[in-house]
């Protein structure tokens, strides 16, 4: 993973000439950005830690899992937001943890937290450092140091229960990862976030991360059976049986915990056959209200698609749901929306099917296979994009939401109407990427000029587009987590008792206040 | 509900022939047992509330919404266990809620727990009196005096948005009451555990029940959306969106919470439209590990029953899943099956084909229609013919637990040999009543000879079925939850320190430690 971008350097992407088109005509930009330091150019601000600190990690990980080397602390000094990005680019000093401890099993990570409790340093849990929230902020939360406990070292499959369809995962794992070991035995997990690539199984629980995959397999969360988790005052193992009454279910509270509660080091997951057969079409629909109650009339009916999604038609002016096609002519009219199937033949031809029948009904055009395969071609490369749009002079970045379908018409119109006051000229478009009975998810990628002071004004945007969702009735993220970012709207989440129920059990698992502070909870 | 058995006295249902055959061939079991005392002959402790309690009770509910009257607080003494059924009839002096109390609102139930924590008085809440697991005792906790807080004056249907197909439903609505009111506006909640026609909604929540159709709708934790909880601190609203990533979920910490950390007064659930169609098949497998695996096949593949379970061999040969053919000879060979489909039309030909193709491909042989509706004519009359086989002197019980598929056949034996061995002669009958991916839950039904000590003798058997589950790996608990009755294993459930967590939690929300005490929190 970059230092100062996303991803795998040998996949960035350079802008087509319909994206510089596109730039120039709806925005005004056309020249380049200046550019930000080499990696050795960055100036961090010195590590905290004394040598004796830096002893007693040495002592519960090993000299070769600690380091305070420059090298290893700017790559886990945040995210992946455009904030992050932009602090990154910054040639001023910058601030970092001040050191990275790398553990190899549960022992170490509860020697770790002791010492780091006695010795008051913070602890700041890092998977694949995707987040978009600053939840890798390294904050020290009044404490006197901070360290970055990446948990790679964690990368095993610990069990496979074929039986059960059940997998019992290192939190260290990367979706590759785990897909790579499950498939060897002829199994998939089916969690597809975008981060997909560089995200890990511990993150994708400690964020309930959902996944493009997650209307057939459902969420992360509802994937988890069992979760194992190290805090300051001892071991968890939770979670015995696919489902109980035995009281409240502890999983939930650290699903979403963000590293603040304990370090989750395993996760048991639900796992299912690779599937036999694959089926896609791509639909459109006249308009974006058109094409919202289709969806929901499929995933009221329970038809089962694995994959559904909705652009609206300023996505699919632009071709963004298609990666490569970007800022080309549009390829499809109105409002495009994308299914995927997967599973046995049968499955997949009843499935198929039955949708078919909902979405013609609802006022839908086949387009066929053609645009929902380009899709899937291209869905883990909008980050890529992105990267190259900041280089390019162009801010882009995402939030979303999720609601009831009755709120949805509104939440819409009040984040769009924030954020394009907040930033005039700005590009604001849409995709409903997850259904549920009861509601869906509403994602939005904003671009504008970068212009000057780009990180004030892109927060003064976030802040507006907060306020609207919780105005709104929507919840402040459906999928990225809270992090700091989203930290200001927890009290409207959750109510003031909420917050100190949350604080209680932080006080009862955590009394030191090391991991990860100021993150999550007010 | 009758104050010493189960249900509606008019529908009270007498053993037949069949019945009564045998329980003397199988148990030795001719004779009636001692009747047990009339309401009037029980003697209740006295109240041990004051005047000046009763006033202050009187005070935030309202005169006519109290009352320490013995034959008030008789039918509030406890659930409806065979253990609670034989205290009950016993001639001694019996312990009862001092007072039942009757609240109209959230703010009446504020004003209640206030007044309770002010007094020391501990709160017992109270929906339709259905519990099992010793959910309902009056444990004064240390505190000065015990209430029932009946909570069935919250009866309305709040709210129902259709286009999201959500419902807000108040506590107090029992299954019968909620899906009337549904179903004048054309909708279904679709929750039907065995306790339906007296449980509320409440109680569904606060112990995170199952019903017989959860295989199609979801467990009833499933279904629901948001909850209102009062606590002595303050009021809880939670669930924003139908998914969200802002943190830990504290709906599950009500959910499952029985009425130790707050009053649930109002659940927002999930519902859907009235089914149009509904079709029936039983099948007939040749043995109970061929069957399992058969339903193991459907739920791993999806193939989408609405109902689905197995009775084992015993269960088959009285034909205890069709309740108006008990006893008589046996109707099916091997291991009966059950299937219903609920939906639209193209939905449930699609979902019946399906599941017939795994069904057949696993070894089931089709027995048509009438089995499968021979049990859903009876599906809730079961509880009655207990209290006639007590009546007759055979006790009767059940108890269930859930594993992973590959723990289940253990599981199954070695509870079946901790019943046999701790009560010998006892016929144990096993079904699986809900399917997941990962597992399934096993119900077993125990009948013996009533015998001398009664209660002695079952607590003992129940404790090495409780000892049993546990070291097998099971769930202590899947849908009966834990009261008094299984809270002797929740540290085995959760561990000591997920106990610290919910000690944490209930000393944050009632610090005067009020709320049903002796119940679920070790």
């Amino acid at each position: 993973m970059k230092w100062d971008a996303w991803g795998d350097p040998a996949l960035a992407k350079e802008l087509s000439a319909d994206i510089k088109g596109l730039l120039a005509a709806a925005l005004g930009v056309t020249g380049d950005a200046e550019p930000g330091p080499t990696a050795d150019e960055v100036v961090l601000r010195p590590s905290r830690l004394t040598d004796a600190d830096l002893k007693a990690l040495a002592d519960a990980v090993g000299e070769a899992h600690v380091s305070a080397a420059d090298a290893d602390r700017l790559p886990r000094a945040g995210g992946k937001s455009t904030p992050d990005l932009l602090r990154r680019r910054s040639r001023e000093a910058q601030d970092a943890p001040d050191a990275v401890v790398l553990p190899g099993s549960e022992d170490e990570i509860a020697a770790v937290l002791a010492l780091c409790a006695e010795r008051r340093i913070a602890v700041v849990p890092f998977g694949g450092g995707t987040s978009v929230v600053g939840g890798l902020d390294p904050e020290r939360g009044g404490l006197t140091a901070v360290i970055s406990l990446d948990l790679r070292r964690l990368d095993q499959l610990l069990d496979l229960d074929e039986t059960s369809g059940e997998a019992l995962l290192g939190a260290g794992l990367t979706g590759p990862a785990a897909e790579a070991l499950l498939a060897d035995r002829g199994y998939e997990l089916g969690h597809y976030p975008q981060s997909f690539r560089f995200a890990t199984i511990g993150g994708f629980a400690a964020t309930r991360s959902s996944g493009q995959d997650s209307a057939g397999h459902g969420r992360f969360d509802e994937m988890v059976r069992g979760l194992r988790v190290v805090t300051p005052v001892g071991v968890l193992d939770l979670g015995r049986a696919p489902a109980s009454a035995a009281g409240p279910d502890l999983r939930e509270l650290f699903l979403g915990s963000e590293g603040t509660l304990g370090v989750i080091t395993a996760v048991r997951v639900r796992v299912h056959p690779l599937p036999a057969v694959k089926a896609y079409e791509a639909w459109s629909f006249p308009d974006f209200a058109t094409g919202t109650a289709a969806l929901r009339a499929v995933e009221q009916q329970g038809t089962g698609p694995t994959v559904i999604r909705l652009s609206d038609e300023a996505e699919t002016m632009v071709n963004l749901a298609m990666t490569e096609q970007i800022g080309g002519s549009p390829a499809v009219s109105g409002c495009l929306a994308v299914t995927v199937f997967e599973g046995t033949d049968a499955l997949v031809a009843a499935r198929h099917q039955l949708t078919r029948e909902v979405l013609l009904a609802a006022g839908g055009t086949s387009l066929g296979e053609a645009p929902a395969r380009a899709w899937e071609h291209g869905r883990f490369s909008a980050p890529y994009l992105r990267d190259s749009l900041l280089g390019a002079g162009a801010l882009c970045e995402t939030l979303e939401t999720a609601a009831n379908w009755s709120r949805l018409p509104h939440l819409r119109v009040a984040v769009t109407e924030a954020l394009t006051t907040a930033l005039p000229g700005a590009l604001v478009l849409c995709h409903i990427s997850h259904v549920y009975p009861t509601g869906a998810s509403l994602y939005f990628t904003v671009v504008a000029a970068l212009g000057e002071d780009p990180l004030t004004r892109w927060t003064a945007a976030k802040h507006a587009a907060g306020d609207a969702i919780v105005a709104a009735g929507g919840t402040i993220t459906h999928h990225h987590a809270v992090g700091a970012d989203h930290r200001p709207w927890m009290t409207d989440e959750i109510g003031e008792l909420g917050v100190r129920i949350l604080r209680a059990v932080k006080a009862e698992l955590d009394p030191a206040g090391i991991l990860n502070p100021g993150k999550l909870i007010p």
